[in-house]
């Protein structure tokens, strides 16, 4: 499915499709005053709402396309996950953003071929934003416009790099004292960006991502759209980072190399 | 001049009109590939660009428009500074964000009335969104549709509060503990967002931002727009916030009481 130029031009179409039709189900509570609506439904989530719903409607288009592929999301598990290829729903990653009324949540999807990521994106549907990775690139389009290739910075050194994590508070004992210890070394350290991080990485704005214990579905729809824009992603082991777990994005393998031996420092 | 409600109109329009005008020169270097064009000039700072050209756009037309009133901005300094009115320019609020290609940074211009805020809007012009507040209230506008009257939320405690910092770094010695106290006594503490932070109070999404060594020019064009959408912004100490220092904003009263009564215990 993967081999031709042809093919490739059909993924990334097929995104564009995909992403604009969710942006409807991920957009429903989003600024929305839920206090006036929800008297009666104390245990009434807006961000599940959305959640379900837009991974309703994604696996509803990925099953028409692709029948015989599998499907994982956070919301509704996994089927038919033994299939060569297996698309990974993450409906919104950043449901903190997403209730704070923060446009920096994203829809995830990325599809895997026998285990390895090859495509994904990241959508931004109250910004019109895309960020995809195909074979052959990465791409970012904007309300409906031509996507334009995007590519990680050129920053080889520490010193000159922009780090982010979504909060320093989800790093655990030591490894808190080893974030806190990069943090010293990079020029911009900053917070707060989920999924958003990732893209911003991919198109070449910041150099480095670190955050610990994600899920596999926080990482699977952004690891094609960082390798295919020149980055490279894996756990702080430095393997695959399909699974999820400890994870680092980096615009260059300098990079990447530096900040894990002051991660791994000691372990 | 803040007399009439047709007064009152005129001074929206103006800052939809002054935002608009001010968009591009703000935008110059934002998700530029600056280092491109910038190998012969190695101290050439992006973010300046934009600061310096969009202050001078604000400056030139609140003096075309309001040739008595004082001006005030973070670029350019003081002129006519001992007027009734005075205008408060910060041209690129959240310059960190802006060179990391995050759409959270702002414009933010206030007008003070013998010191006081009356008036003031913060624009997102890479979104297109105009938060503002005015005698009588508070309203957003995106896109350039109607402008949609905002109000904060109804919470009143601080255990199902949102709130908001930019980062926790920036809290020195003791604050930063009872930051943190703060911090274990909310529902859910976010950081990262600037002046995006502040709309995002005013239109209800969140309940709290507490920040520690403001400028003047940080805060002034917020005060209204908090105020007209019935939140409440102070020092530490409970005085006017127009000087800046640090800063507590809060959806309701009873949420700064309860907050400040945590950051001041023990001073």
């Amino acid at each position: 499915m993967l081999d031709s130029d042809e093919k490739i031009s059909k993924i990334s179409l097929f995104f564009e499709e995909l992403a604009a039709s969710v942006a409807e189900p991920a957009l429903i509570n989003f600024r929305r005053d839920i206090d006036v609506e929800n008297k009666s439904a104390a245990d009434f989530d807006p961000v599940t709402e959305a959640d379900q719903n837009t991974e309703r409607a994604v696996r509803e288009k990925i099953r028409t396309h692709f029948p015989e592929h599998g499907i994982i999301g956070e919301e509704f598990g996994a089927e038919n996950a033994d299939s060569d290829y297996v698309w990974v729903i993450d409906p919104i990653d950043g449901t903190r953003a997403y209730i704070s009324g923060l446009p920096t949540w994203g829809t995830l999807v990325g599809l895997t071929h026998k285990g390895r990521a090859v495509a994904g994106f990241m959508s931004q549907p109250y910004l019109g934003e895309l960020f995809m990775g195909v074979p052959g690139g990465s791409y970012f389009a904007r309300r409906g416009e031509k996507a334009m290739p995007i590519r990680v910075s050129n920053t080889e050194l520490l010193a000159e790099s922009k780090m982010m994590t979504t909060t320093p508070a989800l790093f655990q004992g030591e490894a808190r004292d080893r974030y806190f210890e990069l943090e010293r070394q990079v020029q911009l350290p900053r917070y707060g960006f989920d999924c958003y991080a990732y893209a911003m990485l991919a198109a070449g704005h910041i150099d480095l991502v670190v955050e610990p214990g994600l899920q596999s579905y926080d990482i699977v729809g952004l690891i094609a759209l960082i390798e295919q824009a020149g980055g490279i992603v894996t756990t702080w082991d430095g393997e695959r980072p399909e699974e999820g777990g400890n994870i680092i994005a980096a615009a260059s393998a300098s990079l990447h190399e530096a900040a894990l031996n002051i991660i791994n420092a000691g372990s």
